[in-house]
């Protein structure tokens, strides 16, 4: 099977026990109130509505590279990294006073529009507020998942230590990330480590080693994973970049050029800037944290990245960490795991959205 | 001992626990990046300069009611309700647009105030965000001091699953005090709702709980702490609501009247609404929600409360709660524990900060 299949044959396993366990939630919720069932629907419907779900099918492949066995248990606990992901997701949307995720709009601006208040300010006090809530919950459902899914205790609190060290760490990229585009001094040492940290340790190596620990692996062999997580993660988010710039928002469901409007200093854009004459550099630098850019500014933009070789170098760079996150995993996985490992491998630098 | 010194003797064992534990992590943090040094340093600083500690305090006794052994690992647990409440203070002081808080700068406020921006907005968002991350990790720090703590797993996982419980149950708290505070019908019974989410459940019965869970406690014994807990938490809550009309700034850290400037219908001000002149009511309800308030017209709605007869019947009310509380207390509980639980219900109404 291809890792888009693969991916979807998790994703069926997946997305029933999340539904149903966030309509338990729901349930629980409305014995409180109505505005908390709504709440914990609203949370349904923001986790429901996509993603790819690579992050849990992490945990499920990485435990499938152990052990075959507790498979609806495994499929069950790894929505903790789903919901983590809803709640960063909400988070950031408020940093980032983006409108819409996922093709639909985000938490808090949902929640600003649902306001009667008349004056705009107020409308979005609400809904910011609302929505740092409605994340806060979804971060609490993540860690209940793993503790009440059917593994032994000991196993399931390595777990819980471990998606603690992730949850900080990411916060740790996104701080890093925050402070970045509030700065005009960033280097690409800096855009490096927030990639690790938002993208390889969180994306790829956390899941990986959550799915390893809960299938009883030996800390050796978890270890092993983050060889090829690392420079995976790392490919992922190069190819992130470039398709916030050259992607289609149909298929990405994120307006194309917003990096750029946010003033993010991705790789793509700091190796342009790196190759580009001075002329050209200007243009970049004029675009990057301009919130009103236009189109055709975002256009021009892309044919530098082009004109400069910028995007064949980080195409090439994400494709030479490709190879090496294959060639750095371990041969006496087990193959259900392994070719799912190897497969999306692949898949990251090939992907379209 | 006096319900003060024992809350002082359980801090003394606290304090150097969670200096030490935020040592470490800052220790960690730095091994990233001095910014992600410096965000935990801000938060061992928010976490350690304040706070009468009563959250943990009830863990600890809430375990010494049931056994005396595991001391230190009890304390080094008990971290994890002051780390939970150093991250809702720092999101509710977002939402609450509060610049102070126990005396000091609130965490996005300093953010604001550190970053070199000239422009007030920007300032403004980049405090928001990067507290909102600094409450998101202190979130991961709270459940982590659970996992890491020195305890048998299961017991530690049903730690996580209630810990889990009392976060969503404050935040739907908390999304119900927001939702009220925008709106102009909030009723008794509605507050009475928030009250029991957000100070009963969360400040005594959660806690209790958790210290029951931890001493292995069997289920029939939780369930009777609530018995005492919900009454007592609402006595507590009525208090707050007194303090916060009548109290001293340099006592309670809080700005006198900012209960009625947000807007918020306590147990008081609801109360004297029912009590007061239609003359009186108009003069309240242009108080409430009004952030421009000044100290004479707080000291209006001070002599209306006092004049309508609000002020006393919600004292009465608050110590009639702390009888029955008292009285709902298990007899065969150990001495160490039930002694603390006698003294702290009668502190509940006679403190002053």
């Amino acid at each position: 099977m291809s890792a888009t299949e693969l991916l979807q044959s998790y994703s069926k396993k997946l997305e029933p026990l999340l539904c149903r366990y966030l309509d338990s939630k729901a349930e629980e919720a409305e014995k409180i109130s109505s505005a908390c069932w709504d709440m914990l629907l609203r949370i349904k419907n923001f986790t429901m509505r996509g993603g790819k779900r690579i992050r849990p099918a992490f945990i499920y492949y990485g435990y499938k590279c152990f052990r075959q066995d507790y498979e609806e248990e495994v499929v069950f606990a790894s929505m903790c990294v789903e919901l983590l992901h809803s709640y960063l997701l909400i988070h950031d949307d408020i940093m980032d006073e983006d409108e819409f995720r996922r093709g639909c709009m985000t938490m808090h601006a949902d929640y600003a529009n649902a306001h009667i208040a008349a004056e705009s300010q107020s409308r979005a006090s609400f809904g910011n507020a609302m929505a740092t809530i409605a994340g806060d919950v979804a971060s609490a459902l993540g860690i209940d998942a793993i503790a009440a899914s059917n593994f032994p205790p000991d196993r399931k609190i390595k777990a819980i230590i471990k998606l603690c060290e992730i949850e900080v760490n990411v916060c740790h990229g996104q701080a890093l990330d925050v402070l970045s585009s509030y700065r005009n001094d960033c280097r690409e040492e800096d855009t490096a480590l927030i990639n690790t940290l938002k993208t390889a340790c969180y994306t790829v190596e956390g899941p990986l080693q959550l799915g390893g620990i809960l299938a009883g692996a030996p800390d050796k062999q978890l270890s092993a994973f983050s060889d090829y997580a690392i420079p995976l993660g790392q490919a992922f988010q190069i190819q992130d970049d470039i398709l916030g710039l050259y992607g289609d928002q149909k298929q990405t469901g994120k307006p194309i050029g917003s990096d750029l409007k946010e003033g993010k200093k991705t790789f793509l854009i700091l190796n342009s800037l790196k190759r580009a004459t001075s002329e050209q550099r200007n243009i970049i630098n004029n675009a990057l944290g301009n919130p009103e850019l236009e189109p055709e500014h975002i256009a021009i933009v892309r044919s530098i990245v082009e004109e400069t070789g910028a995007l064949e170098y980080s195409r090439n760079t994400a494709k030479l960490m490709v190879e090496q996150a294959k060639s750095a995993l371990p041969k006496d996985l087990e193959p259900d795991g392994r070719d799912f490992l190897l497969a999306i491998a692949d898949y990251v630098v090939n992907r379209n959205n």
